[in-house]
């Protein structure tokens, strides 16, 4: 299969998950309640979970497409680990539900978010799953740069180095996750604010920019391929 | 109709409909409730339910796409056909719902899922649903190939073959139907998954494929018909 | 604006629409509650709502992409129609919710639903928005045929034959909605059916077709028009 | 990165937001209540906050469309813009869903709008997201128009027009949620309504008809960078 089909399908399920967080919003409105601006104040957890997430899901779809960008064609098994992939990017909905469902029932009960249990149990989810995304972008790329010589069109340039980089947004969740487990729930969050933050401003080039860094007077023959 | 069109509307469903399903995960999450270790463990049956048919419609996504592949135009049956199709996809995420929550429902009152009125009803329903959109995929198949001359771009090879395997998924859903309705709810759920499983691996070759196996010098010229 | 772009848009928006319909289905399916045959039989107005309105929604994606493809350019109007056009389409399951949800009262509470008020009232709202949506793609027509020098790509032949059949399709739902009204709600859901199912059967036929009908040997000009 | 990509991918989030809006609708249908003309009136607040942030959504699409055909590349600077700016636009029913609540609330009881607590809080959040928006097309307009050699393909003509013209919808927005804080939550309501007709028939040209209006001649070349 072409890669541009399952870029296509892959991107339609990015933009309806990233959407499907302001649902968490939505649940803050409630027809049977007047708004006021303490009641809004008080469900910071929502806001600050929806725009983690926001970033987080908005950066997987970046690297998703970086990641497809240096191949034309997939394959059965590239199929299936893709799958799986966008498997854990469309449930990331559900972990942030927990996130800011219990940091602001926490907040209302004037517990510190490092005692409470729900809080706990919640930014642990979270981690696993982004652990669980990241182990599959991980595995998409080193399948990807082993089977190169039949998917990508040219050789892939800085494999090593775009492994690295994987997996130190791996170790990150993976140490964010055990901060959650056993030291805070609030250190954990700020982690995985950190990351995203990170990873917005640093990453794997895509095959037209490597390309372009090196033969520039080329540039023209790339435009369809970034 | 350039079936590229209905293609991509059809994508356009199937991306939604997959990521319908994390609504069913969304209802763990209650606002008014801490979260426990516990509560998330006993939910099983909900991300049971959530990767089985994630799955499911992923690999339907697939095999709408390599059907499509072989034709280079529709006409009007075949977007009638493909509507009933996407029709019984969109529904997916209900029959999904019914049983997460009648499973789970099973397992807090510690009754066993085989003997369980509401296990049983949910996964005969899931069965139907599964019947029902097995026959639109044959139908739309069948019909495609008697139809190969004005909507083909090139003969269609394998066609028995494909009517074959088409016809296997079909049995294989009415026999785990019946499994719900007579024997185990249970053993027709671990059927559906692996029936899930299986098609991952197997499937029709698409039309870029089918040729490239043959006449792989041709490729180049293939390119935008994959 | 090239009119693929505008389409694009609008295919994303059909294609969440349609998939909104689920949610009325999802609400059957109730955590709390064991589910049963008998249970899910009551609901059938949802099924039957679900499929009138998919079965609607799918052939207005269709009717769309069809008038679209007349035309190569679209103008600020022909986006501002448009725009209306969709803030329709998008409603419509909410009027789909109000018929299921008060045929499914109306037949539990064992009241002819030609009698009762609920039903009434949300057959009559139905048809309200299927009039709205009906004008809208009169307008769009009519707009569209009469700017054809600047944004059609070659004359556009049979505007009157699209515009009578456009006005049968307004037409039939005001009979049906003042039917809904004074006669029978029942009868007036039938008739909603029945104009889907004629749709799905008669239609304008696309640029490309057209175009074939007439000169088939230049068929192969046509690819990327249809 | 190809702008044609960024664009597609920020098409579905659009789509997506815009149809979100409809689940306002939907929380009017409730499975246990019979529908009435009269209920179906008073929800009136729910129609009007559906309209305008219909149109808002649309022309926000249109516009971020406008601004992206002027460009043939995005760099990473552009696609972070471009995160917050969706983020902003997916949060829109959150503001719709507060304002509709609480209207509705205001006139079931009968309190005007311009002395209830809540339709005051409600508009002024409303318009806070809106002005976060207007600083969000605002920057990437900037942005674009500081880096165009590198970004587009043939020069911007006439970024200071466009800059008044975004400058005018976000010094609108601000009046606006002044009023509603300090004078009229009916009040501001209007304006966000006039501000999305007026944006319907005033807009940016895209680069296509910017060329068009002085090199009709050169039309033809045009038709893929619209």
């Amino acid at each position: 299969m072409s890669s541009r089909r399952a870029e296509s399908f892959s991107d339609g399920v990015f933009a309806v998950a990233i959407t499907v967080l302001v649902f968490n919003l939505l649940s803050i409105a409630r027809p049977d309640q007047v708004v006021s601006y303490h009641l809004l104040l008080i469900a910071w957890p929502q806001y600050a979970a929806y725009v983690v997430s926001f970033l987080t899901i908005g950066i997987m779809w970046l690297n998703h497409h970086t990641m497809l960008s240096h191949v034309s064609r997939v394959d059965r098994v590239t199929l299936v680990i893709n799958t799986f992939l966008l498997m854990g990017v469309v449930a990331v909905p559900f972990p942030t539900a927990l996130i800011a469902d219990n940091l602001a029932a926490t907040a209302r009960a004037n517990v510190p978010a490092s005692t409470a249990a729900g809080a706990q149990v919640a930014t642990v989810v979270y981690g696993l799953v982004m652990i669980a995304i990241s182990i599959g972008f991980s595995g998409m790329w080193l399948y990807l740069a082993a089977h190169q010589e039949s998917l990508a069109a040219r050789p892939i340039r800085p494999p090593r180095q775009a492994t690295v980089r994987f997996s130190a947004g791996l170790l990150g969740y993976i140490i964010a996750t055990l901060i959650a487990a056993f030291v805070s729930p609030g250190v954990a969050l700020a982690m995985y604010g950190l990351i995203a933050v990170y990873y917005l401003f640093e990453h794997l080039p895509d095959s037209a920019e490597a390309a372009d860094a090196e033969e520039s007077d080329l540039a023209g023959a790339e435009s369809d391929g970034g």
